[in-house]
């Protein structure tokens, strides 16, 4: 197809209306074509000019002007990309930048195909896979901990890892193969309980990047949370109270809330996808059924169940039936209406916990209808979540599903490892499982993916990345 | 208010998920603030680097890193601003340069409102009003011609003109206020003539850039081409065939549309804003006739009318009243469904005009059921609204209402001083007159502007421009 020398050039910023759109060309011939199209003072020529310098001049067409711009210079290697790369800040909106697009290609260059810029990076050894991955997540994080984790990440923090884990099975597969061609000189006796200690050591370290990726998903895609209570408890003025907003339909009338409605907001860096759910009653009413059965279905899937609690009325069947269903599962028990006479209070929710035979959940008392309570809740949250803080500087976070599974994969390899000591197989079954395990290591680095990996993950970037 | 002289810092790009976002700082301090936020290698200082370079490396707050950027250094006076300017540019979506952003302020600066850079550019003579206007004419420009005299504008061509007109006015009344003040070595004797032959060289000039103000705003903001016909003649037929998809609800039933349904297309470089309307013809429902009152409306303001005609049906009693609507506007005749038998051709269409005493339009045969006549009917509009090539290399085009505006203001006073030149009055009455041209034409360069008008005009522009 493409030639993987050729000149690529695409728009790197948004097209809308905006004071700076960016045109970046990357390749060989990146700085002879904006030669041609540029027109500076006194005729410089850029590619004469030094690496890392901006001029200011003009994008020309057939001797017409098509924009002002500056022009920034960066030779390679030294670049994103490794290659001579030229940067066009023209004027932004909707139609300059095609414009001084469509010149560029004009000009020589093709253009190119989303993250075809990342990719080079990655083919030219600027960035190993992991952290090409982490551009994306960069551009896409919506909190503060996302954009740590996948800065951390593009910074090098899990291939350095995975790179000292890798190189140390490496180490022992070189030992064991070295071994068995030289036994008169290398002996293996007793190997397998080093090679046992190291290996169980490998896989405490593989386990806690597993671990973080639970926290790492979360990072990124935000702490999925559902609302819900008996109908009229409150729910969607919970939701409205959080987003401080009127998202949602509130009325007096139990079972207004039929469809499932999903807010995104940010408490303290942590993102929440709030769902608010139809009430959770026993209902002949078929559409209201239908929203109950969606509220119990969103709620098995969720991080974090929010149980609203009308506590101006006592807990009856339903409020036992909710009971049941979040045993087990990370919630908040919020009683709502504080600002009305209490019928249900702490005591009746440990009651009914002990009944349920379940841990009883932090319980909050909240008035949405006087906005009371929402710290408290952050709070309680942030804690559920986050213990403590999070430090970027000295951990790992896993936040990448592809990622997670090559992580797996050297689990199970490894463990097999252990299987064969114990079962005392002869060394060079060790070997084998070893070299599985590091070459599903290797998958998230990037040195042995094919080629239609990395396509396919590189068709995932935006155009101009 | 705020101090001018503070450091703004803005978001330049939009915020949405794209490759790269740059964030503007400019003024005195931005140097040192990108120094407070700033990491690279071997601790390099910024404020210590030459002009007009890029560095590579992470903006950082209390010790944890926001982003990797490039940071583009440029000293004032060589800047957009005239300002030391610093441009950030780091990743981009929605979260990343928000933080960047915040990073600076933190440091130092201080947000920028709208249009804040380019005003300072104004300010700092960098530009004259028009050419800042020009500015955001660039971004917001949805075609070739509206790109190329925005940019003409920007480079300075209204304000040249502009300036050239002032000083011929101002030598004028120099002469005329040192005549005045010592009539003893000066002779005004016969001074009117010479007077009036230049003033309505100057008239000439004014009135050239006031008729390129039609033109101009054409360019800018493209025709208003109104589709009309008799119901069922095909005319969203036509639309969805020009627009090359189905936009409007097209089927057998005359009076369909109803609403005013417009759209934008680009044809060679030319924007039409086009609006298909109800059929025309009398009746007596009551939204229909709704619709054919708005069809009407919109046809009296628009700059073109394409009447869609049947072909396949003899003109009629609605048809006539088409006609005596269209005579003396700009229009073009589409015989449609040339697919069928025809009842009605040239021919009847010139009888028709005879019978009006109007011009003939342009008179095409289409079929939009078949997508016949297409290329035909854009030269036609070409051809009305360009003769000929545009050339922006030599010629000025007026697209602001306010500097159209201005230049009927200036041809008003010079017209008084013409008249005071035929009725004989005494010389201090052509001086009053002079300056008061001389003071309009100084609104469109900016040089005679208060600040409330400043203001308003860069309140109008986006941020971060």
């Amino acid at each position: 197809m493409y030639s993987e020398s050729s000149t690529i050039a695409a728009i790197s910023t948004s097209m809308s209306e905006a004071g700076i759109g960016i045109v970046r060309m990357s390749g060989e011939e990146s700085f002879e074509i904006a030669d041609r199209i540029y027109r500076g003072k006194r005729n410089k020529k850029l590619s004469e000019q030094k690496s890392h310098t901006i001029h200011y001049g003009y994008i020309e067409e057939d001797g017409e002007t098509i924009d002002e711009v500056l022009v920034m210079l960066m030779r390679g290697p030294h670049t994103f990309t490794g290659e001579d790369t030229v940067e066009i800040n023209c004027h932004g909106g909707v139609y300059v930048p095609r414009r001084v697009l469509e010149a560029c290609l004009r000009g020589g260059a093709r253009p190119a195909q989303p993250g075809e810029f990342t990719k080079r990076a990655f083919l030219n050894g600027k960035l190993d896979l992991s952290q090409a991955e982490a551009v994306i997540d960069v551009i896409q994080s919506r909190n503060d901990y996302a954009l740590k984790s996948s800065v951390s990440q593009l910074k090098g923090s899990v291939k350095r890892k995975v790179e000292e884990i890798r190189s140390k099975i490496l180490y022992h597969t070189a030992f064991i193969e070295s071994a068995l061609d030289d036994p008169e000189h290398i002996s293996i006796d007793g190997y397998g309980q080093t090679l046992e200690r190291d290996v169980e050591e490998l896989l405490d370290e593989i386990q806690r990047l597993l671990d973080s990726a639970d926290d790492g998903r979360i990072m990124k895609e935000g702490v999925q949370t559902v609302i819900v209570g008996k109908p009229n408890a409150g729910k969607s003025s919970v939701l409205n109270m959080l987003l401080g907003e009127e998202r949602a339909i509130v009325t007096d009338i139990a079972g207004t809330t039929r469809d499932i409605l999903q807010e995104h907001m940010n408490l303290h860096g942590i993102s929440l996808n709030i769902v608010d759910t139809a009430g959770i009653r026993k209902t002949d009413d078929k559409v209201e059924k239908i929203g109950v059965d969606r509220a119990l279905s969103q709620a098995r899937e969720a991080d974090l169940i929010i149980y609203v609690v009308d506590s101006s009325l006592p807990l009856d069947e339903n409020d036992r039936k909710i009971f049941r269903f979040i045993a087990g599962k990370k919630s908040i028990i919020l009683l709502n209406k504080s600002d009305l006479a209490r019928r249900t209070g702490d005591e009746e929710i440990r009651q009914m916990c002990r009944e349920q035979g379940m841990e009883e959940p932090p319980v909050l008392s909240v008035s949405a209808k006087e906005e009371e309570g929402i710290e408290e809740l952050e709070q309680a949250v942030k804690e559920m979540f986050y213990h403590g803080d999070i430090s970027f500087n000295s951990e790992v976070y896993i936040t990448n599903a592809r990622q997670k599974h090559a992580l797996e994969s050297a689990r199970q390899s490894l463990e097999k490892v252990l299987e064969s000591i114990h079962m005392d197989m002869p060394e060079d079954f060790y070997s084998i499982d070893l070299m599985d395990a590091y070459e599903s290591l290797g998958t998230i680095t990037g040195e042995t993916v094919g080629e239609d990996l990395v396509n396919e993950i590189f068709s995932k970037f935006c155009m101009g990345k």
